[in-house]
């Protein structure tokens, strides 16, 4: 901070992250906590003015604890409240730990293995953000720093629900996005087991949504979109992609939650699968329809 | 367009959009095509590269042609199928026309009339937003360039529905966000009139969405939220206060609507009014609960 003519100045420092190549959102911050390159990628925290403590991979925001409540509520208990007793959970990438932290607070869960490739965002988060990454300790959960694309091929004993909290699609979460491994997570499901995985948005990315759900209905008969607004990451409603290994008739949830939420509610899981005409279209083409 | 070293370059032009202090938006220019000040306000038409023609006005932006649909369908269709036979509307504001556009497509409704402050807006819009402006002229339609917050103080044949269509909260609309014009407008309704006016996003502005909500219940018995996230205006949903003069006993359509739509359906309509537990508490606030 220096003074010029007696006005006080003080560096503004902005973050540029694109939603698109013609649409950037800047973050004002207030300090870059941390800033290292790992095996796989750029990690930072930045401090930011408008959004707290945030997460970032090769520039791209990935967390903020001021509504990342938002996405990890919605990516946890949307499947968790459908399916009739998830018990043995996986969740694929979320090395923030907020996945975890979600789904430790159903008392149905017994199991949660999470599969990170990258022990270095797993540190990071254990640092930085706390309120992350509090529950990674739970003994309820079991860490495993490995690449989840290899570990889905061969599963042992099959999950409940899997979770996919990956990154956006370059980098290390490419293999993330394919049929191949939808193929794989199907098999390391139990006959009635569900899976859900984050799809960036319908709006920004159409043809990855309709590439999306093609490579997830090649390896299950039963797929919703439903969407949620998570104010960080994009002026779009965020896609997350749930697929059942058996037909469901209606992907309400079967039980009250028995713990406070900030943005699930059951009433918010049904009209999170509300999908507006222009949407419902992007996944009718992606059935060939 | 240069080139150096062979390379070709060209002028990169963004404008910049403030979401708050602390958080910006900027849009790649392909082309700046109107820019001149009204008696009113700076008024822009910029094509942009993401979000085609948008109005801007005190380089804040109004509406873009390619996601309009949704802030105009989820605007008029909502209280226009919950209103049981809207034959009068009166539209405050959109000068750009997209209201307008919404509202003559219904059958029941039989007059239009939009007072709208700023005539430069509408002959702008005319020119270069023919999307929006082209039911202008529509039979149904009376246009009245005068300022609504005015007009709305001696109305002779009260109306069905109004619809509230403004600016944010500076320059000519700061009079609009008020409990006095709320009061008026309540007064230029019929007994089972409804009011719709845009109110922001509950996300970054949750002060003034409390405002709004607590004036607007101290002339309406019946007041909700409902949101639709518009990607051009904010990374939040964007809200929308609907305020009946009798007790409704819920929100939901009464009729469907005989034409196409590319957001609005009834079952979007439903999810609209599902808010999350953190907007839902904004207002147990408003009311002083």
């Amino acid at each position: 901070m220096t003074t010029m003519g007696g006005q006080v100045m003080e560096m503004e420092l902005w973050l540029t992250d694109k939603e698109t190549e013609h649409f950037k959102m800047q973050y004002r911050v207030k300090e870059v906590l941390y800033r290292d390159r790992s095996p796989f990628q750029e990690i930072a925290v930045i401090d930011t003015a408008e959004f707290g403590r945030a997460l970032f991979l090769e520039g791209v925001i990935q967390t903020a604890v001021r509504d990342e409540f938002i996405y990890h509520e919605m990516l946890v208990h949307v499947p968790l409240t459908i399916h009739p007793n998830p018990e043995r959970i996986l969740v694929v990438g979320g090395g923030d730990g907020g996945t975890v932290r979600e789904a430790v607070k159903h008392p149905e869960v017994k199991r949660v293995k999470m599969v990170e490739i990258d022990e270095q965002v797993v540190k990071v988060s254990r640092q930085f953000l706390p309120e992350l990454a509090c529950k990674l300790d739970d003994p309820k959960v079991e860490l495993h720093i490995a690449d989840a694309i290899q570990y889905v091929k061969h599963v042992d004993e099959p999950y409940d629900v899997v979770l996919v909290d990956s990154s956006d699609p370059f980098g290390p979460a490419v293999g993330i996005f394919t049929e191949e491994f939808y193929g794989n997570v199907a098999k390391a499901l139990k006959d009635d087991g569900l899976m859900v995985a984050q799809c960036e948005t319908p709006f920004y990315t159409p043809q990855l949504t309709r590439d999306v759900y093609r490579a997830i209905r090649r390896h299950f008969p039963w797929v919703r979109l439903y969407t949620a607004s998570v104010p960080a990451y994009s002026t779009a409603p965020w896609g997350f992609m749930l697929a059942s290994r058996r037909e469901l008739e209606n992907p309400w949830p079967r039980r009250e939650l028995g713990f406070p939420t900030r943005y699930y509610s059951p009433e918010i899981h049904k009209a999170a699968f509300a999908l507006p005409p222009f949407i419902r279209e992007l996944l009718d083409e992606g059935e060939g329809r």
